[in-house]
């Protein structure tokens, strides 16, 4: 018998108003009655596995040890594998899809230990259609583990380096500009950025100015300035802001309305820095003129 | 006393918006604080006695041994009578108004063994309105039950036969056709029809054409082509598909895109399947002409 | 070491889409594991302090003894004081941002005792961002005060006098006309009023004329006729009802179908009550009449 688990950290695609959820719990409330069920969130996006990743990502840090199973599998009963995997010394398992949707949250806990495609049939349900693999595959693997299943009990090694890593975009930055990208907007209509307090220069200025790109722009974008800030009510009056989120991110943010509904901003969507200072606009850094 | 129980497993048409759900499991936590509730769905369209119906009828398989208590509750307060049945020799006990919501599930778990009406007031809560019965009436029901108060305490006998039915829309077939009707669209778009993949006839080969009415649709219906398929992932492409679901059902559905929306399907509609496949359209059973 | 508690009731404006309330559950479970959360709603509209203060006005005499955590907290990281504070003999801690959220459930469940600002960091997660108070300071004070810390550790003591009190209307009435306002549209679209049902002179007769102003109304305002009623089913084809409701208030309701869509009624409409009995109506009370 492996290490005995007591929570399962749960995150999905499957909504609120489908019984899946409860579906799932109910299996592993058989299963291990002394688990307890912990929901992330089971409001990701459909088959949005990239977003999935990055709410995981964002919670890894705070989950309860024990199993976390991610749940956003648009290539359910396909040759996708089901996985599940150790990190962090066996203080914690993560059960999902091996489609990128742990990658980010295996990272950031330090990477993979012994990892198994979960194959065995004998800690599986046996239902008649196969397009569910959170109630027969995946919610009975994470039950198992709690009650001190051994991972290498359910089924065959699979060599880490060989998962599906996730995609998480990289901001280009030079001296004068950093090219970002919207990660997140979340409920209250703040928008993440993929780029730390770090990554924009303290030689911008407390203003930045802000360009946004979105798909639907013919007009190549708009503009507008931006203060940096640590707390929404700073931005009274409805300035903008870039504050430092919970997630220790920049996010476009505004007081008490929401940034992205005013901005037009959504996920994927291009947002360019530069430095806001008129001072610092109007002396620039010399350039040296060579000849080639 | 009787049989103690330890899960509640909970569906409803509250909702996540207001604080119903919360104050229903306030109650039962301060009768019975050992008992776990799982939230199966409160997802349920406001007073869909129907919907509900097929989403506990859905579930009914996987819940946990206990309490199985479902609010969707138009007639709250007038006549309709509140109810607790006994299923499976005391293994579950169903909870929830008489009105057809309990009925399908009561007979997947092999029908109705003892059935009270909800009248002992001693149970209840005592209220100004009269408007939730969940919270004043079912609840206390249920958290009483898992404390070990016997079934019998709670109410009056009532004969399981006169229990109102749930009522399920069966298929039409003949050898030809298929009519069917969709039974439920989830949060994925799989419209769910009332036909298993035995009611539609493997002499239709495998491409089956689907024609679609809805009450909305003047043109007497759309025609389309599906494949029979296992998992999503065949139906790579945009193909439809006649999916197994997760209830062993047929359900139409496309590859990480909503069947539904792309085809403007909804609960209600019917769904006519004719053989798609040309050799056995071209070659028609021969009819026999006999005089009148 | 303080009295320890077993229950967590939380109540916020964080909905269900993101990650936020799986994270401070999860906060919560390592530090107080034997805890149990129960959500009441966190579907508060995004900074609605009010709203989400009428909520828990509404619930708090139903949570189970324990914590009461509230946040809906648009002031974040700001100069509001983040609050907990005792009722009832210490029977309960309620605990959120001392914005006017807490104000009316402190008063139903008989005002404050003990009160102290959440400002020892011990007891408080350090993060690089400074917007997440639930997850860094509500969170884990109210996981501490489940596990026996006692409420004068978590911070300075606060005079309760001088927590920011709460803002419910009060309705105005004379003999002829009651001015009400409606405090909350649920779910089923029943729309609950700040007048109770003895707010309503039983003069006023069994049928009750409304007046329903709504702001984007430029006619000056709808007349509807409706009746008393104490279940739904008595307003059976499409009459309009007031309902005793399950708070003890009246609400504009109909039978299965929602009133605030059927009369366009909204949260902070004014809807004006007179007696709609024709009897009432042509006998006036007499009226003196007196030289000045």
């Amino acid at each position: 018998m492996g290490r005995r688990y007591e929570t399962v950290s749960f995150l999905s695609d499957f909504g609120v108003e489908d019984e899946f959820v409860g579906v799932v719990k109910s299996v592993m409330r058989e299963i291990a009655p002394h688990a307890v069920v912990i929901d992330l969130t089971h409001g990701i996006a459909p088959f949005d596995v990239r977003g999935g990743s990055l709410a995981l990502a964002r919670s890894i840090g705070y989950v309860a040890s024990g199993v976390v199973m991610a749940i956003v599998d648009p290539g359910v009963a396909s040759a996708r594998k089901g996985v599940a995997i150790e990190v962090a010394g066996g203080e914690g398992v993560l059960v999902g899809p091996d489609n990128g949707v742990l990658a980010p949250a295996v990272s950031m806990a330090g990477g993979a230990g012994r990892a198994v495609e979960l194959t065995n049939a004998e800690y599986q349900l046996h239902a008649v259609g196969a397009t569910f693999a959170g109630r027969d595959i995946f919610g009975p693997a994470a039950a198992h583990l709690c009650n001190g299943v051994d991972l290498m009990e359910l089924g065959d090694p699979v060599d880490a380096d060989l998962l599906l890593p996730g995609v998480i975009p990289l901001p280009q930055a030079d001296e004068a500009t950093v090219i970002a990208q919207v990660l997140w907007v979340d409920r209250f209509g703040n928008a993440q950025l993929n780029v730390g307090p770090d990554d924009v220069p303290r030689g911008f200025g407390e203003q930045i100015t802000i360009r946004i790109h979105t798909p639907t722009d013919p007009s190549g974008g708009t503009t507008r300035s931006a203060r940096r800030a640590t707390s929404y009510a700073e931005l009274s009056g409805g300035a903008i802001g870039l504050v430092v989120d919970s997630s220790g991110m920049i996010a476009v943010a505004m007081d008490q309305r929401s940034a992205a509904n005013e901005l037009g901003l959504d996920v994927g969507d291009q947002v360019t820095l530069t430095s806001g200072d008129d001072d610092v606009a109007a002396h620039p850094q010399p350039v040296s003129i060579r000849p080639h």
